[in-house]
């Protein structure tokens, strides 16, 4: 108690010796009054617990915190010394008046993907950055490739000598139907990355040169949003594995900055690179969707958070979704293509209305 | 054209060579058809129109193309070989049924602000680390201080001898006029740069490690969003200069950085100077509205941007448009003291639901 009254004493006087130059009187006299009223109550726990400081509600203060956990509710006092630890969270309900259970997106985010687009289109690398673009993808398929044949050959080697054929058989039809699965959820952990950047550079950018952006700069965040979200949704049907999570981490890395760097040198290159990687996302999703139809993958209902992003009909299917993720990356390899094009045609892209909720 | 043909051979001779191993056979027919069709008719601006040979469109097309400018209509030929220049913007109107002129924010990004906000609020730096957080963003305010006070008082002695009394006291009211419009501009240039950090390092997060955010992704997203509107607003009403300009650059490419490395070292710390960012934001544009009371700056007519984004009243005045910018700081002062307060209780963001929509 000592202690505590001893540091929130020294507090005040600090701000009381600086106020003149720093503070204007109002808050001043506010920090002051926080402190005068606080020093009593904090307790011991004053230096490593400053929302409590902040709140200097004392015990019954404190009780009440633990109670929230999560935050949910606000916390204030008589004396108008307000918690910020418990800001209320907006309450959004369902059309059906049911709430809202899902914190990454929020209902006016969701939409029926258009399965009608065209998946075979491909823009023919005919410039030599455009050649670049496309041999640099393809290029990066080769390392996962690798990385799983390998070990699937080993597993699959060393189940030989220890297990009956059987065994064999199912392992094998456990490893091709894990294949596609945390294939895909490694597609999207590095598809997610892009918009991202691309979006957070352009930001900077407008804010540097004080000029609007066309709307590209929500076009795209919406992008890397759309890719975690399908991130999201192929968490619930497949759990990653300890050397799945190293690679992603290791690609992730790796990537961001290899990106971040191209998208400074050149935009062009960079958006063409996406538009390539988003072809090559339709080709996976496409085997993906073989195998469910061979059965070598089971396809399961689709899980809620599905459900709930793509507005699909309640009994859907995990084929349902990959349909609509496969459609996803069509449409976010014409807006990358595109992007590319614009530059293509020298023009900068705020001079071209960005398609915003293309899905 | 024999270039051009000579080109297109080439590749078309290098996909059918790989095709085996890396294309399935119907994006292999995919690609070679393009070519094939395309050769004849793409001329020699091949090499640099990267476009146009995806279009294959020949000079009809190339026209066309050229009318569209901003690429405002799709443009597609017979043979499903498809622009990519040109993919049609969503057709967006207002209420009144107007089309909804702005690229930067849709109607649903629009809202009314919370002008009843608490604006005294001020989060007591109790612990260590929130002291320094504090005296960051203090000293961080000297700089700029300074660069304005040299830059008025050179500006000023010079002119003392070059004009008579009424041009001085004339040049004085001018500076005084920008002095505000300009340091609220520069302010949204830095705010405008936290939450776009803080959300690529947790969507980043969020991608590794597989996992929600609990909205705090989007939340920081919406904020860095926000801050950007008020610099497009600002922009509308006070024209910088090449000094602010040339600072504000050298401003972004530090506190970026230093964000980012502050933001990986202790998100605690970072969301904490943030707040206090915003507490000194709301203390300047206080100090704006009395500039703008007494009289010394002129009340003008609020931008057209600002009328739709916090959906005022058509005969708004600069005025109200400050007081919606104010109420907007004190609610990011809220979210960052407030996640801050989250890591103090040594949970993370994700534990917490974060305050989305809270404008």
């Amino acid at each position: 108690m000592m202690i505590s009254r001893g540091y929130t004493r020294l507090a005040s006087s600090m701000f009381t010796m600086v106020s003149p130059r720093f503070f204007s009187t109002a808050v001043t006299r506010g920090v002051l009054s926080n402190d005068m009223v606080k020093a009593p109550a904090v307790g011991l726990g004053v230096r490593c617990r400053s929302s409590m400081a902040a709140i200097g509600g004392g015990d019954k203060e404190q009780e009440k915190k633990q109670a929230v956990g999560g935050g949910g509710c606000s916390v204030k006092d008589d004396k108008g010394i307000v918690s910020y630890w418990g800001l209320d969270p907006t309450k959004v309900c369902k059309e059906d008046g049911s709430p809202w259970k899902w914190t990454c997106f929020r209902p006016w985010d969701t939409y029926q993907a258009d399965l009608s687009i065209n998946l075979k289109k491909h823009h023919a690398p005919v410039t030599v950055l455009d050649k670049m673009a496309y041999w640099t993808v393809k290029s990066l398929r080769w390392p996962t490739d690798l990385f799983f044949q390998v070990y699937f050959l080993l597993y699959f080697v060393l189940r030989t000598y220890a297990c009956n054929m059987i065994t064999i058989l199912y392992m094998f039809y456990v490893l091709v139907q894990r294949r596609y699965g945390c294939r895909a959820m490694m597609l999207e952990t590095v598809a997610a990355v892009p918009g991202m950047v691309g979006g957070m550079l352009l930001h900077c950018k407008s804010l540097r040169r004080f000029e609007h952006s066309g709307g590209w700069i929500k076009a795209l965040l919406e992008e890397a949003e759309n890719e975690r979200m399908h991130l999201m949704t192929f968490m619930e049907v497949s759990d990653p594995r300890w050397y799945e999570r190293a690679l992603v981490f290791a690609v992730q890395g790796v990537f961001f900055n290899a990106y971040f760097l191209g998208y400074i040198i050149s935009p062009k290159f960079a958006h063409r690179v996406v538009g390539y990687l988003e072809e090559e996302a339709i080709h996976s999703y496409t085997e993906f969707l073989k195998e469910l139809d061979n059965g070598n993958i089971e396809n399961v209902p689709a899980p809620p958070i599905a459900i709930d992003y793509w507005r699909l009909p309640p009994n859907s299917t995990l084929r349902d979704v990959v349909l609509a993720v496969r459609a996803d990356e069509a449409h976010h390899r014409d807006v990358n293509h595109f992007a590319s094009d614009i530059h293509y045609q020298g023009r900068q892209l705020k001079e071209a209305p960005a398609p915003l909720g293309y899905h």
